[in-house]
C-alpha cells in the first residue's frame, strides 16, 4: 500500500519494458535520473546528441542533463521551442531541423526529448525524418507524458485542420521518467496529467480506477510513491496494448478513450486553449455517457468517473459548441472512416472497445454534457 | 536482342516484386498501363484517391488517369504542385496534407504519385506521415523516377542546408511503370533519366553496361522496347539490394554512385539548375575517377562511362567550384558520419563499395574533373 508518509528513498527504479522485438525498449521509473550519467550509459551510441527542449523547461533542466550526457558523447547541443501546443506546427519543427543542420549532425546523432508531450511528440516526429530517421530519446517531464506520450512511438504535428494529422510512429530506444521533475510541474498541469492516469481504469484495470480513487489525494499533493505507482502502472498498461498493437490497427485505439471528443474540443477552441488533459477529461465524461446511453455500461461508471475527475480540479463539462459543429470536428478524427466517426467507448469496467454511434445519441450527449447543455 | 524496328506490341508487360516481407510489392513494367482499369484492380482498397501530379503532368494524364480509378475507389481527388525540385520543400509537401483534409480524407485514402522524382519523393512523404501512414502508388512518368526513384520506398524533401534531409522510408503498395508516358518526355529529362540507367552497369551487373552501350542510339530515339528492356533491368537490379539493404544499412549506399558529388553539385548550384541526373552524371565520373586514382579500379572504365554518358549528351565536368565548397556540401551528405565523408567506389566492373578518401585526394579529383580545373 502506497502512504504519503514513505520515505522518498524507498521509492526504487522501476524498469518496464516494451517489447517490440528489434524495436525494444525499456520505460524507466526512478528519482534522480536526470543528472546521473549511469542513467545515460546504454542509450544509443553515436557521435552527438541535439536535446530538443522548451522556453519553460530548458532553464530547470538542460543544463544538468547537458552535463549528464557529455560522458556519452563528443558533442552535446540542444535547441529551445517556444512553449505551447499552438507550437506544436511546422515551423517549430523546423527549427528542430535547422538546428541538427547547422550543428553538422548526422546519421550518427541522437535526439533528446527533454519536456512534455509538446516537445516529445515534435522532437520524436524530427528524429523520425531526420535524414529518414535518428534514434531518439524521450525524457518526458510532465505526468501527462510520463503516462502517456512519451511511450508507444507516437509522434506528430497539428495541422490547422486537426490535431496531430502529420506524423509518425517510430519507438524511442528509451524513456526515462525522472519523478523529481514533477515537483516543478505547475498545478494545473499535473491535474492535467492526472486525467491520462485516471483513464486506464476504465479502459483496461478497474482495480487501478479504485487505487486512484483512494490516493487521489497523495497524488495531488505529489506524494512521490504515489506518483511512482500511478506512472509504473500506466505505462505497464500502455506498454502492454502497444506492444499488441504498435500502428493501431484496432486495439491500440482504446487509449483513445475521451480523445475524439477532446480533440474536437481543442480544435474548436484552439489548441492549447484547454490543456489536453482538460478536454480529455470533458472528453472521457462524454465518452462514458454515450457508452451508458447505448448500454454499454452503466451509469454509475460514468458518475464515478466525473466525481473522480473534479476531485482533481478537471472539467467534466465541455464547453458551448453546438453538436453540429462537434460532429463536423469529429469527423476529422484518424480514427474515422469515410465520414463515420469511431468512438472508443466503455464496455462494462475496465473495458473498453472502438465503435460507431448514431448522429442523434451523440447530439444528445454533446447537449447534455456540454455548457450549452 | 532489342531492335528499334520491333513492333511495339511485342513488348509484353513485365513484374518485378520487391520481396520485403509484409511490405512485398511489384514493380510493372508496360505500356498502355495508366488508362487500363485492369492495372489498378489489386490496388489499396480504400474509399478515396488523392492523386497528386504536378503542373507539367497533369495535362497530359491527370484526366486518364482520374478516369481509370473511378472503378476502384468511389471518391477520386486530385492536386497539382508546382514543378521543379525547387519546390521539393516544406510549403509544397504541405500543400498536399491541405487536400487531403479539405477533401476529408482519411485513413481509408490510398496516394497516388503521377510525375517525376519530384512528385513521387513529395506524394510519398505525405502518403508516409498523413495520419502517421497510408498507402501510396507510385506511377512515374519519366525515365529517372521510373529506373530509380519510384522503387525502393525513400521519399524525402529538401532542406536550404542539405538535398533530401527530411524524409522517411515508406515502400508503396504497387509501382507502375508506363512505357508509353516516356514519348512526352522533354529530351533534356530522358537523357538525365540515362545516367541513372547507365549508373546500374559500374555497380552491379557489367554486362548491362555493354548492353546500353550496344542500344544508347535505340534508348536516345525512344525505341519502347530498349527503353522496357533498360526499365526492366534497372528495376531489377534496384529491387535485388533494396531487398537485402532496406533501410540502407550499408550495401544500398551503392546506389548513391555519383551522388556525393552530385548532390553538392546541386546544392551549390542550387537544386534544379542542374537536373539531378546531369549532377549525378557528372559525379559518377569523379567518382569513378576517385575510383581510379585508389587504386580500385583502371582508368579505362572511367574513360568509358564519361565517353557513354558523353554520349547522352550528359554532362561529364562538373561545375566550376572550389575544392573547400565541394568538401563542405559534401560533408553535409546523408552518408557522412562525424564529418568524415563517404563515397560510393567502384570497386572493379559492376562491383562498388561505401568509403573514405584523403581530402586531398578528393581535391585533385575536383580540381582535374570540374570546369574550374
Amino acid at each position: 500500500m502506497v502512504g504519503a508518509s514513505a520515505p522518498a528513498s524507498a521509492a526504487a527504479t522501476e524498469r518496464i519494458t516494451v517489447d517490440l522485438g528489434e524495436r525494444r525498449y525499456d520505460v524507466v521509473i526512478g528519482r534522480g535520473l536526470l543528472d546521473d550519467p549511469a542513467t545515460w550509459r546504454s542509450d544509443p551510441a553515436g557521435a552527438a546528441a541535439m536535446v530538443v527542449t522548451n522556453s519553460t523547461v530548458a532553464p530547470l533542466y538542460l543544463e544538468r542533463l547537458v552535463h549528464a550526457l557529455r560522458g556519452r558523447y563528443r558533442r552535446v547541443h540542444s535547441v529551445e521551442l517556444p512553449d505551447g501546443e499552438r507550437h506544436k506546427d511546422w515551423p517549430t519543427l523546423n527549427r528542430v531541423f535547422d538546428a541538427l543542420l547547422e550543428a553538422r549532425c548526422d546519421r550518427d546523432t541522437a535526439v533528446y526529448a527533454l519536456g512534455g508531450g509538446v516537445v516529445g511528440d515534435i522532437a520524436g516526429f524530427a528524429a523520425a525524418c531526420f535524414m529518414r530517421g535518428v534514434p531518439h530519446v524521450q525524457l518526458p517531464t510532465t505526468l501527462l507524458s510520463q503516462v502517456d506520450s512519451s511511450v508507444g512511438g507516437k509522434t506528430a504535428i497539428n495541422h490547422p485542420l486537426g490535431k496531430n494529422m502529420i506524423g509518425a510512429f517510430h519507438q524511442p530506444r528509451v524513456v526515462v521518467c525522472d519523478i523529481d521533475s514533477l515537483s516543478t510541474l505547475p498545478e494545473r498541469e499535473l491535474r492535467a496529467g492526472l486525467a491520462e492516469v485516471i483513464k486506464y481504469g476504465p479502459i483496461a484495470d478497474w482495480a487501478f480506477f479504485e487505487w486512484v480513487e483512494r490516493h487521489v489525494d497523495d497524488l495531488l499533493a505529489r506524494d512521490p510513491r504515489a506518483l511512482m505507482h500511478a506512472v509504473k502502472r500506466s505505462c505497464e498498461i500502455k506498454a502492454d496494448i502497444v506492444v499488441r498493437d504498435e500502428r493501431e490497427g484496432g486495439l491500440r485505439a482504446v487509449l483513445n478513450f475521451g480523445h475524439t471528443f477532446g480533440h474536437a474540443i481543442e480544435a474548436g477552441l484552439g489548441f492549447g486553449t484547454w490543456l489536453h488533459g482538460e478536454a480529455v477529461a470533458a472528453g472521457m465524461v462524454m465518452a462514458a455517457e454515450l457508452s451508458a446511453r447505448l448500454g454499454m455500461t452503466d451509469g454509475q461508471t460514468a458518475a464515478r468517473l466525473a466525481a473522480l475527475l473534479a476531485r482533481c480540479g478537471l472539467p467534466v463539462r465541455a464547453p458551448a459548441m453546438t453538436p453540429d459543429r462537434y460532429l463536423e470536428l469529429m469527423r476529422l478524427d484518424k480514427k474515422a472512416r469515410d465520414g463515420d466517426i469511431r468512438f472508443t467507448l466503455l464496455d462494462g469496467r475496465g473495458h473498453a472497445t472502438l465503435r460507431s454511434a448514431p448522429d442523434g445519441l451523440v447530439r444528445e450527449v454533446v447537449v447534455a454534457g456540454s455548457a450549452a447543455g
